[in-house]
């Protein structure tokens, strides 16, 4: 669509990359390796019609054309994709005003409304063909967003070649995720069922349950009673089921399944991008973005073009940034902070609290938005970079934070009958009969099916509710047109493309999408050790979710531009954080909130068949107390004597558990060093494979070969 | 010394860069920004004559030759060390023999003995000159390896125009090191006086000196007699001088320093490869190392080039490199094994220990060569990777064993006075009758000075030996020439420059120059709890060492060819290492070795003046033992009752040295990751100056505008 002249120059410009030659290889997958070394069939593979072919490329030079493949037929030489950037390129680059005021670009006049929107066309639906000739978009609609396509390998290739790379990185990853998550769920469900056969061999189980009226136990709020502790035999077996040795190898098996998880997929994304062409993909100096240009208040000379240009001071934005963190982290906390008083003085519920979450997550990504606009980055990559970091910044306090409370903070300050701890009067909510791991898996329950569940919902319906809207918006106008069309004595036409393509939704970027897949991330990561089961309900989700997001964008989308990327950006620094936290966390969580370390010492210091443990956890109430109250003794979890002493088992106990997150954090996070280096983190065959093509594009580019 | 048009070739080959507009910008030196910024003189400026102008730089092309400056000028237009580089490079393709059998190029020939050196020619010692028009090699003498220089920035870019990148980026990165060490040492000092000054106004000092005959301690091992507390009273204080809380705060200090170091080399070392062009430098395609294609047992396709080369199978060369690891893993915990065994039967004392240490390491670095050769490594660089961190392995031990023998395992399994702990029979080894800091502190004054001085004897001296020797070597062959030379009726000649140059020594390359750095760094990061003025002595020490080398590298050696490099390679990540190693090891150390948790335990407890505090720390011996030796009761070191079990306050105090390292280690690695985080990796100047540069070169080398 625009003269191959300028199509050549552009190319140059933009460094496209073209290909010299034909390679044929797949995808390098594992499944399909390990599958076909085991020669069972494969019941992942597909075959999806016209692959595109992979080639070995190099930047484009006009005056080297001949050497490249393709170069004869000058209509298909540069693919669509490719066109649709040189276009954009040269939309993006046109002056309308003034160009020292920054009025330069087709992205400034959308911004001010002069247009309302600049979107390259879907490919049209063509009448029913043959198999090898269908289109893109169709083969897409028909081998990927299909649910019954489910079980089956994503078309990446063909995705990359009708979305660009950077969608096509994003379905990569969540499809890598999702494949990682097999083996994890797996796991998690085998310790699940190991957990089941344990409560039932379990010794203090039994004690418990045929405890009869032996433990009495000390009321738990005060307007509370005394209660049997025999009363809480399903509850304490429940509690096991994710409280058990088990779960200590889950928690260290998870923590370096992220590390590896990370390490192999910087290899796959390694070879995607450079299969895909962009692995030496260097940002061409950015252009501003076009709020930047229009409400920067001073032009300066670009010290590398010499240009003038719309300017904002470094210091100042500096200071904005900080600020800007400032609010975020004050407003994060005080939300937290309201929401965990109400939490503990037990106004709502897991489901309760998980509506408030929702809710306020909209509040903070709008305060998210101002924010960062407010700031005045130049370019849209840092925007949208620290418009992440402050929305991850948000939700991760405010959908962690009740589970951390509850893992690490409820119930450990109560203090013990008779002198029970207050805040603001209130005395300190203690965690359910349960104890706190069964309350905590409670709440990982809640909040990771509700979420996902109401998340798929939306995702699900509120598409075809925007599209409603959005055509029902535009039927005036159509119809305007279709009187016009009548007085014009053209019969019933069809609706000319761009306008179908006008009805569809503006593609609202990977932002949410990634968001949601990292959140779940954390989930099954840092809380493992209270539900192994986690990482299955994830597995479940990621299956409808990414055919959810696939029919999102081959039907109810506008195509999208192209957007080149290497990898997933800002994400994957945000992912090795979670990782680290995940290693703390869980680390503490089995030191201190699990009773792992109180039943190995009781094993081994007083009776290996755990008989009498359970008399061991409980402690007998001061004497003034009971006085005070029922004139009978009762008993509540805790190492103390009859004084409210902390026992010597106690601090025995403590330096175990101290010593345990020493071992756990020092061993996992070694081991996980080690994961890193061993792993290399350019596949060795793509590494080859860059070698030779540097090689080859040396040898087809050659200039002068003296003789001597 | 090549044609022009075979250079021309050459350098298009092996991308040299070459210039394109002068920039005038001096190597960024914060300590002249602080200075200059408090407008006082800068006693380290010196006027070097000649200074190198500093380039923007694109790769050469010979179709663009007329854009390149100094063009004109076809003498002088490379440099002399890029022609010498050229001219390698082709020494170095020629073949001799048999292509297939790797029968290619000078290296093999020389490793075959067929040729006995290859080496450019050091500049000729000119007759005195005005100082503007100075030989290289007589600026490098005058401003750079005489002692007067001692306190002068070093001339990187004579040194660099001389030497080439890798030798510069070496001396580059000692300068730097040694400019850290500045306030490292200085703040140490301090700690070192305010130790001083705390042990005079020490309560607990004054109570062990005047406490007479109250505390009469039991014997430390089977021969001794008890002994009287308030007889260590010098020691004791001497010991405080190293164990008080500044020694935390220095700790604290040290390890952040050593982050911070890391990371603003990181910088340095970026803008000094921008600015001898070597930051984009990828290793063109490197040759086979000559021993390995001598010794290859077979030949393969090159997957790259296509070209059939030798081949060691990748399998059998990762199975060698494992047995190789365990080889040397086993060796050196063998070797550590029996010199703590001497140790702990007392055999040997530090000076000797250091002998030993010194002696064992000769036999490693043999074998270590022995074991790199055997796994048949392809190229040299990953060879010479694999020979350091077997090297640095052996090292590490070798020297750190005893220190973390005294500082972490000393004096713990001792047991108790009628219950003594022995291995194979011998009674365990008790710290020295002023505590296990003290000894810990002797001990690595005793490594560090001792061995600095031994080496830097060595380096002194044994350069004079060889070349005499060398010299004397050649005197018959000289003579003969002589007697030749008078034959043929010339007089007395001089000898000509490549027979001078041969009387050299061989350059050994920079492996012992970092590989004694880098273990110096780490007696300053890891141990430094134990003695804050380690900094100072290592400071010293690096005044002598870099002119020392200087010397060496301008006087002594042949001239090195010319080694592009980056940075310095495998030891960055060596650095890391100890780095990493630091922070747990000053964790520990002042968790258990130091007395600044039982004191600030005791402070909090019991007495804020810490009044009673020795006595606190000192335990009464089982009456059983008193009555079966000597009836009287002793003391000894410990928190035990008078049965010999453990005080509650003995686990109080576990548990509060195990937070403390939890704590201190998650503080120290938190702030260092922000550090990491916060100071980018490239500086903002030189980032612009490279964007600037990629910009330039896109304007000079533009081949077609097309205009529409």
């Amino acid at each position: 669509s625009a003269p191959w002249s300028v199509l050549c120059y552009y190319a140059e410009e933009i460094s496209l990359r073209v290909p010299l030659q034909v390679v044929t290889a797949p995808i390098a997958n594992w499944s399909e390796h390990l599958l076909s070394s085991l020669s069972l069939p494969n019941p992942l593979c597909q075959e999806v019609p016209n692959p595109p072919p992979d080639y070995y490329t190099c930047q484009f030079r006009t005056n080297k054309l001949e050497r490249f493949l393709g170069s004869e037929d000058k209509d298909t030489f540069f693919k669509t994709t490719q066109r649709h950037q040189v276009l954009y390129e040269i939309l993006a680059r046109t002056p309308y005003g003034c160009v020292k005021k920054g009025e330069v670009g087709i992205d400034r006049l959308i911004s001010e409304q002069v247009f309302t929107a600049a979107y390259p066309l879907h490919e049209l639906p063509n009448p029913p063909v043959p198999k090898h000739s269908l289109g893109l978009r169709q083969i897409l609609h028909q081998y990927w967003s299909k649910w019954s396509c489910w079980r089956r390998y994503q078309p990446l290739d063909h995705i990359r070649e009708y979305f660009g790379e950077k969608i096509a990185l994003y379905f990569a990853w969540i499809g890598f995720y999702t494949g990682w998550l097999l083996p994890a769920s797996l796991i998690g469900t085998l310790i699940f069922l190991v957990g089941l056969w344990l409560v039932a061999t379990d010794i203090p189980a039994k004690e418990v349950c045929e405890s009869g009226d032996t433990f009495i136990m000390c009321p738990l709020c005060n307007i509370c009673s005394a209660w049997n502790y025999s009363s809480i035999c399903n509850t304490y077996k429940a509690g096991l089921l994710f409280d058990n040795g088990g779960t200590v190898f889950f928690s260290v098996f998870m923590s370096l399944w992220a590390v590896t998880f990370l390490e192999y997929w910087k290899r796959t994304c390694a070879a995607l991008s450079h299969r895909w062409d962009c692995s030496d993909f260097q940002d061409i100096e950015e252009r501003p973005r076009p709020e930047f240009t229009a409400m920067a208040p001073m032009t300066m000379r670009n010290p590398v073009t010499g240009a003038e240009e719309p300017y904002f001071p470094e210091k100042k934005r500096f200071n904005r940034t900080v600020t800007g963190c400032m609010v975020i982290i004050i407003m994060a906390t005080l939300t937290d902070f309201c929401s965990q008083a109400g939490r503990i003085a037990s106004l709502s519920g897991s489901v309760l609290n998980l509506i408030v979450i929702l809710l306020l997550s909209r509040v903070y990504i709008t305060l998210a938005h101002i924010l960062t606009r407010w700031e005045m980055h130049r370019t849209q990559t840092k925007y949208e970079d620290m418009f992440i970091l402050k929305v991850f910044i948000f939700q991760f306090v405010n959908f962690y934070s009740s589970p951390v409370y509850i893992a690490f903070f409820k119930g450990r300050f109560v203090g013990y009958p008779g002198n029970y701890n207050t805040l603001f009067g209130v005395r300190n909510e203690d965690c359910g009969v349960g104890g706190c791991l069964i309350e905590l898996a409670q709440e990982l329950l809640v909040i990771m099916v509700g979420k996902q569940l109401i998340n798929n919902i939306q995702e699900f319906i509120s598409p075809k509710v925007k599209s409603w809207w959005q055509k029902k918006k535009m039927h005036p106008r159509l119809k305007e047109k279709k009187d016009k069309a009548l007085d014009e004595v053209h019969t019933e036409e069809e609706l000319s493309p761009w306008e179908a393509d006008y009805q569809l939704l503006v593609c609202e970027g990977l932002f949410n999408e990634y968001l949601e897949m990292v959140l779940q991330f954390g989930f099954i990561t840092i809380f493992v050790a209270a539900c192994p089961l986690a990482p299955l309900f994830a597995l479940i989700n990621n299956w409808v979710e990414i055919r959810l997001d696939a029919q999102k964008f081959v039907t109810e989308y506008r195509r999208p531009v192209v957007e080149r990327a290497q990898d997933i950006g800002i994400w994957f620094p945000i992912l090795q954080f979670i990782t680290h936290m995940a290693v703390l966390s869980n680390a503490f969580l089995i030191a201190f909130t699990s009773s792992f370390v109180p039943r190995l010492y009781y094993r081994y210091t007083r009776d290996s068949t755990l008989r009498g443990y359970v008399n061991f956890t409980l402690a007998t109430s001061p004497q003034n107390y009971s006085h005070q109250y029922h004139n009978t003794s009762c008993r509540y979890r805790g190492f103390r004597d009859e004084k409210g002493e902390h026992l010597p088992e106690y601090f025995h106990l403590l330096a175990i558990r101290l010593s345990f997150v020493i071992i756990f954090e020092h061993l996992v996070f070694f081991i996980g060093r080690l994961i890193d280096m061993v792993v290399p983190d350019i596949p060795e065959e793509v590494e080859m494979k860059i070698k030779r093509e540097h090689y080859m594009a040396k040898e087809a580019l050659a200039e002068n070969q003296v003789q001597y």
